[in-house]
């Protein structure tokens, strides 16, 4: 291979010829041979979008050149379109506050332009990787700004396939809306619902964390970019203060603001903390869900078997014809995979030293992979199995016809106590609660079929008033 | 000890004469001998509370007498003024979703009912636990309800802490406002900052802490009272629906709402993991200042040195004059506790199943926890530590003036290579930045006083046009 | 009231006349109020038998005068008794490495020892809370010690509750042992299994859990005393660590070493660490089984329905003759509360800084949490739960004979695809098994019979061979 | 491209033709795009590792033809070889116990042992995935061994990366041995030091990280081969039973033993917990160690200066000449990551149900993650970091012999309280401890050279009765 020399305050190192990073990035993939894998595309591009906002943003206030500035800018423009991505070789778990990953842009933009304007790569007296495309920032402000950008961004998709995941309960409650079954608590027989009425209690949830990760961009659009190192905004220019924001905005198409407090902007993560305490209290929340469509589909004859989930692949490489609920199982490991990012986060996050937080690279790291992940999951969920949901009907109504759990109804006529001798006695014979209280006269049959109605147990109505209350 | 017999389902049970609790209340704490600690006084007053707001409504639709109705109340008014504490004997962590302690409280209300109105501790006829005191709920409704109300309460405090000590921190920063020294990042000298602007910089981030936790308690406010015993409201009336949120709401002082679907409420405690994870972030925030302030004071020979934090006990058994930072190592331990607390709570969160989380009463055992650790913590980091600290000006300026981490400001006019060439020569010299640039003529000294002036380092201001960076 | 005025470097302070703490211990409460909780009774002992150990040994080598030692003897048997246990009122959350703890026991034990030589409390010319309770040692090599000591008592015991269980489980492993289930694997219908071999499991799994914990008592006996401040042990004599260690392994019935590097030992917790995980390793399995056992008793009518767990309380105060499984329910929230404990350990953990950790208290605070809620935990677990369990046979078998798992065991006669296939065809149909067999002629009665044997497919067999493998 | 069609239970898809998988690699791949990434390559071998075993098992005991076994012997070679990498296409976050990776290696070595014996890809007629690749075994027990087997050889690597740095670091203990220095508790003055104890006491808690690691090794020894489904070991031969673990040890080179319980072994995965526990021990430490590191070297000019870590990279993008601490930095987040991790793990172990365990692959996606990251972390540490530590000599005397801490030496001289006295006396007036001593004539120059002699500080001594102590 080729090489060029490129020099540093530490020293010389030879760089290939084509590379378009350069000795900055070549240490720091010397140094971070971590986890073998690529830092995320959209990261890369959101970082790439700041090099593109400040470059124009120091051209409009007549620091940078209008040619450099628009060099720069087609260079940028390159990147985002999926240009160079081999070039991006730092590793997602580096030392640093991401100077590494943002020295790899600033070279990798910097060579790019330089060749474009017909210079050798590595020719920095053309276009300075620290002097031009990092002219106006610093690592502090650049990574934690692109950092936020690209959560709102794959947020944005998260969201996105929530929705549809929502929708899709909605429609399954309607489709049960009038399947009458027993409601179970703690595992144990309780009282009727209807299972529409579960579906429905999925997608109410579901609405509550759309809510919650709507708000949370909020408090991401917040960005410390013009807080360069260390907040105080040295080396910036007033007017690039004005600016740098629109400019930003426009290209990302996020209407961001800039932190009131740059100081406590660049040292505090808190936004990133909420925003995985948010993603993964939706983890949390789907995860339930699974384990119920687990719970409701066991069987097929020895479980609750109330409801099909589809199969979608052989369950079992030794015994035939078994299908398990694997759609809800990754669901599952995908939670339990968040739950536990959201430590690492909060680690990450306490770790802080005084004016800056060093560890956003593992946050990043593990906060994009807790979004990305849950995404896809919802989407298999949503194609794979939630669409796919059959009930059977029969065993539902079987199960709840044979159930003791009805008797609650009867506490306000006869009072609990009574009650719960009676569901002894039901408990002892095996016979059922019906049969009981009309053969013991407790009531007659007409209140029976009144009283005793499975149907009208799901939704509150009017009570008749009897003496065990007075 | 005298008993009286007791019967349930189960069978009989001797139960002290002179109990208000009656058998579900023993049989509860025979079985869960976990902690040997009490539940939290709030949670027993807002669960009383609710008891009398039931006992109201169903008086006003008729299902209850008023005599019987206002025997409860009183009964309720005297717990909530503090009465019968010693009656309430079931163990914060328990199995069953909180029905111990519900019927603790029914109990002790029941039997005190009884005796205002002259019958014997332990005639439910007069009085009954199931029928009257929880007449139109269930365990599965009150207790998530009284903890959300309970968590309301203690938020409540905790904001009223944090509004202190942002004040606090906000004074500190007028106070040090004019302190320059040097900034780090990664614990390496960087760029100059005030130390008031530090400090300014902790105060806005316990601004957001306290606009989440405003936010929370709006999540809170939803309630699933009414629900019963898994939302449908079962044994409910239609007019205990309408009448039960006001009534409450003017009991607890607290603006509560019906949860728009009562099944999802009933099941899913999302409200209870995002606030524990905006307490929770509160407490890294903290944390992270703590850390700042001990290494910030750290010394008093050897290290930082930069700031005083008030003696307030001798830190050694062993080293005499030694002066610890304690109040914040309590805030960082505060912390780890909370951190902790809140997987707890996300676990039980997702553990439950179907129609109920069971699970409940172990997330507000650590929820109430978090919560008032956190403000008493605060309220010693206040009074014990963060009014009395002192800056050290001498040191501060002393260490910025012998520092390298300026030479960033000659960036836009040398470049950063030749700057870090600078760098690098004073590094090895010991010589000051200062005398090099004039010794060898980069810069004259009227250039060198504007453009090194630290102060200015401090905030953007505006750049002359360089060479550099065309 | 009636005060005395005591005084230290920071000042003076006026001390309850009655009290035996002193000044450091009342600035201490007075700084951390932190959970109104009290220190571990067994901790407190543990501090008090190192002092008893240090005065013997300081006596022995000529270093205190034996009517001192001997007066400190008697005042810490004292404590160990159990007396002057309100004396001890430091919050178990406090900053400072334990020295507010140390030092209590030291003025205690200091103003105890002045009282038994007729002396005022407070005059500290008598016995010094430092220069003779606290000879030879620091809060730093105390604390760490002491909290060992303690973690091994209460471990012991929790060993002792577990093989309690684990014999429970084999006793139960062998009722059921001709109980033929259907085993499920993801909650699907697998291959058969006898209820006996679960619970076998279940003993198979705790006698792993035993044998951890007695590992980790070995670790835990390596302790720091005698390395004082830093471990460097200073102001400690050459004889002083040739003793102690000797000394108090005889007061505490222990077999105490001491750290081969004290440097390490006294800034390094990864005992703690480690005991955390085994701990919560137990608790993992714990709940897990508990899981198992509310899975298995679900019903008792729309359930699995395979076991009984004992009826111990009343289920729901709506809904009668409802009985829930309360005590696993206990034993996954104490496990919940473990794992959360242990976040919390391992952050403070990670949080020492240099020659110290300073977070100890919250480490010792949440270990002993963690292993008493346990060890109460698997009590409980054992008398209300597991002893009483009974199976229902009739509804094992009916259950397992209905169903298509048992299909696995045709695979190596058909293969797995035309297993697969009848497997289909019974589902389809709601046809048994073995009815398909025969009338499509698959197999004869007689190979039926044999292969389809449930009990024989709870074990390994020999293979008879057949076409499909070659 | 060309397709076959191939078909399962659930119907038919078309696949590649030139693929070595099939129908259910290909079904799982489309149910399950959830992180993008491939399973681990160590973990693919070790389980093609068991289905040479189980060919050679099966073939001795006369269930497979010989001309079969030794196709399927040369297959699995091929693939350890590291041939065929791109066949196995199923995500490492995969629902099913591992079922689709477990099918994905039994139809790559299916088909390529179709295609040695001349047969076309997909005529499983030839060698069938399940009744010939996967004779004897089940995912539940493949799956569960090879993961321990991973695990092994991982650790095995990063033992052999933690016994050079625990060399390094002694060799640095012996550099650094005569560097007297102050040390810091709680971030105060404490006692002196020397360097090399603070670098042998990092030695020394490595050495308990490769102990327990080893002592974790054995119990991962303990497989579940032989148990198939749930343990019981339905359809395998029991003189399979007796040569699996013989020949799988003997391919493997690790010295394994069969469960003796399969049962439990195959449900309960307590010994992942443990592995996890005990790699997340060893990262706290590290990252304890990397705090060391990064507060020693705080600097240059406002830090405590104490080390220098060698150079690596250029700190900053803004700041010229500055260097970070970013080697140290990366052990931290790796630390961070470990940590949630492990919650992860927790949490998936505690989520086993009845016979099986379903939440493997992400127990092992994370265990295998957080192994390897630690090894490549301890690696860089070693190679960029550790070894090249120098110290600043006279730093470290400069800030020691300026410093009030060893007055602690003079407690046993003249107490606890006159010691604290002239601390408080130097504090106030700056002057150095020694000149207050001799000027108010505490000690004469003899005493105080003799007493206050800061080498003699870092270890025990023979003291000197004083009367303080009587």
């Amino acid at each position: 291979m080729d090489f060029r020399i490129e020099s540093d305050s530490i020293g010389e190192k030879k760089v290939p010829k084509s590379a378009y990073y350069g000795i900055n990035t070549l240490r720091a993939a010397d140094n971070f041979k971590i986890t073998g894998l690529k830092i995320h595309e959209e990261f890369i591009k959101s970082i790439v979008e700041i090099k593109k906002a400040a470059a124009i943003t120091n051209e409009g206030i007549g620091l940078l050149g209008e040619h450099i500035k628009e060099t720069i800018v087609k260079a940028c423009d390159e990147i985002i379109e999926g240009k160079f991505k081999d070039q991006f070789i730092t590793d997602p778990i580096q030392g640093g506050a991401g100077t590494s990953i943002n020295m790899n842009v600033n070279e990798v933009v910097s060579n790019r332009s330089i060749e474009l304007l017909g210079g050798e790569k590595g020719n920095y007296n053309i276009v300075n990787p620290n002097d031009h495309v990092n002219m106006g920032q610093s690592t502090n402000d650049v990574i934690p700004t692109a950092g936020k950008i690209t959560t709102i961004k794959l947020i944005l998709r998260c969201i996105k396939q929530l929705k549809i995941l929502k929708k899709v309960f909605k429609e399954k409650a309607e489709e049960f809306n009038d399947i009458i079954k027993m409601g179970r608590t703690q595992l144990q027989d309780a009282v009727p619902i209807r299972l529409g009425q579960e579906f429905n209690a999925y997608s109410s949830v579901i609405k509550r964390d759309i809510l919650r990760l709507n708000q949370v961009i909020e408090s991401l659009k917040e960005v410390n970019i013009g807080g360069t190192a260390i907040g105080t905004g040295i080396n910036t220019d007033m007017r690039y203060q004005i600016k740098i924001i629109p400019n930003l905005s426009k290209i990302t198409q996020i209407q961001l603001n800039q932190a009131e407090d740059l100081i406590d902007s660049t040292q505090n993560l808190d936004s990133l903390v909420i925003t995985s305490s948010v993603i993964r209290t939706c983890a949390v929340n789907l995860s339930k869900i699974a384990n119920d469509l687990r719970l409701m589909s066991s069987g097929p004859r020895t479980g609750f078997g109330e409801i099909n989930l589809p199969a979608k692949q052989n369950g079992s490489s030794i015994m035939p014809g078994k299908v398990n609920p694997v759609i809800p199982e990754v669901i599952n490991q995908i939670a339990f995979n968040i739950i536990g990012n959201d430590v690492t986060i909060n680690m990450a996050a306490e770790a802080g030293q005084l004016e800056l937080n060093a560890f956003e690279p593992i946050m990043f790291f593990n906060l994009f992979q807790s979004i990305e992940t849950l995404t896809n999951g919802i989407n298999t969920f949503v194609e794979n199995c939630v669409q796919g949901i059959t009930a059977n009907r029969k065993r539902c109504k079987g199960l709840l016809e044979n159930s003791i759990g009805i008797l609650t109804a009867l506490c306000p006529y006869v009072g609990y106590k009574e009650a719960a001798e009676i569901a002894k006695r039901a408990m002892n014979t095996g016979e059922s609660v019906r049969k009981i209280i009309l053969r013991e006269k407790i009531l007659d049959e007409r209140e029976v079929n009144s009283i005793l109605n499975t149907v009208d147990m799901t939704k509150p109505r009017i009570s008749r008033k009897y003496a065990v209350y007075k």
